[in-house]
């Protein structure tokens, strides 16, 4: 999140840089040391069941009105304080909370350059929601036992809100991939967009060489930052891994890369949104 | 922070294990991790100092009556919410924001095991602020330049709170290793309890080795952890690594392991309060 100084005035980073492709790509090659810094600080706890049913906590629904689970809570609460201070006046922040269930800013609006095309921003964190707690908690708890229970709800919420968070603002920068490349070369979009052509869109703004890439390099991120150092430099031997790489590496691929392409390929079709046949014609025009 | 299930009835940590020196040791090397996954997040921001200057924002003074810093309204903002699940109930867990400050628990009170001595607990949460706020953040983010301003206040922020509760954490387990050091014979704390020996107290509970030792990991911890991957990975050489090894261990050796060490000795200090002197007997006697 990018909350600025005191009045709010200045942003550090231009239009022009947050739609450089150099840009987007070092924000999300180091997005990656987090997320898997975060899968691991989740992963030391167990799975944690009652923590993702809906209305579990009798103390939630009677005294804060909340029928929704545990974790929900700790996001409302986060992105409560967080919305005060304009979190998500930030083209690259979204709350998983309803925004009218959030308090207003009390900082001055920010005036951040319209970097995204304001009608065709998405939000997919209830889809993100939905498979971080039916597929990615399940996955990299599983060496405590399936369904285990440990009793560490609070330091277990605390870190699925840390791991919601950087894992929805790298899905969501997807956004940034698309107008970018949009803005190169606004021609080659628009009759896939008016055909509603996924498919088309996808091959667009995908490129198979930089996914494997990156699979390669996570599965090395996950390797070191989850290993055992302490029996390493005590024993001279591998102990157990704080994470299970192949399981970083398949969430990455299973669930993260394919809702980037969602968000991705749904931004783009609405890129024409509210535009006149003349504007359109203008960006057919744009080589 | 370990909040437990709907009724809170139940811990899943019972007193003996709590005060098993096997179990502190890997608590305590577990927060190793976590603290330098927690220092690297913090260091990819700049300074930012008008973050740690009480009323910088005049909107907080002006909407939330609030006087002191931007990282200290995030931390009363984060150990609000986690006051209403008990984080603080815990034995292990201690606000930085004044009690008074915070909001009842809506859960009911945890029936944790009675570990440490009441009357001897102390919060250097103040403590730790100051040094945290004039020397570790300065420290670690000098890479940015000296006062650099990058005007992520927001996610510096949220890492400022992460540290600080790990940090912190940390820190407060010492009165475990006392107390657990203090149950397994009494008999030699009694009479340095007494004379305010502040230095044959220390000298009781410390082993130089483990604290050497402790260095050694940590230095391999922040060396790998903190290591360029991405450059590494591309370019098949060493990048700039995202945190200064130095650093890392400079504020163990400096201020972690130092400040763990007066809450150790104030705790003995106050571990025969409000005691008779026929129980101070019996301690003796136990051997």
């Amino acid at each position: 999140m990018s909350s600025n100084g005191s009045s709010g005035q200045h942003t550090s980073v231009d239009r022009q840089t947050l739609l450089s492709l150099d840009h987007i790509r070092a924000v999300l090659i180091r997005l990656e040391d987090t997320i898997v810094f975060d899968l691991i600080e989740r992963a030391q706890y167990a799975h944690n069941p009652p923590m993702y049913a809906p209305g579990a906590f009798k103390e939630l629904r009677e005294k804060e009105n909340w029928e929704a689970s545990w974790v929900e809570w700790f996001l409302k609460e986060t992105e409560a304080a967080h919305a005060k201070v304009r979190r998500f006046d930030t083209p690259d922040e979204y709350p998983f909370t309803p925004i009218e269930q959030l308090p207003k800013a009390i900082l001055p609006p920010l005036t951040y350059p319209d970097v995204l095309f304001k009608a065709a921003v998405v939000n997919a964190n209830s889809r993100i929601w939905s498979w971080y707690r039916d597929d990615v908690v399940p996955a990299i708890t599983r060496k405590h036992g399936l369904q285990a229970d440990d009793g560490q709800y609070g330091s277990a919420a605390t870190r699925d809100v840390e791991v919601l968070s950087a894992v929805s603002r790298r899905i969501h920068f997807g956004m940034f991939v698309s107008e970018s490349k949009f803005q190169s070369s606004p021609a080659d979009f628009i009759e896939p967009i008016r055909a509603r052509d996924r498919v088309k869109l996808e091959a667009l703004i995908t490129k198979p060489a930089v996914e494997a890439a990156l699979l390669v390099r996570l599965a090395e991120k996950a390797k070191v930052y989850g290993q055992d150092l302490d029996t390493l430099l005590a024993a001279g031997k591998q102990g157990t891994a704080k994470i299970d790489t192949e399981e970083v590496v398949r969430i990455y691929r299973e669930r993260i890369i394919p809702e980037t392409k969602v968000v991705e390929v749904d931004y783009l079709l609405k890129r024409l949104e509210g535009l006149s046949e003349e504007e359109v014609a203008n960006l057919a025009n744009r080589r």
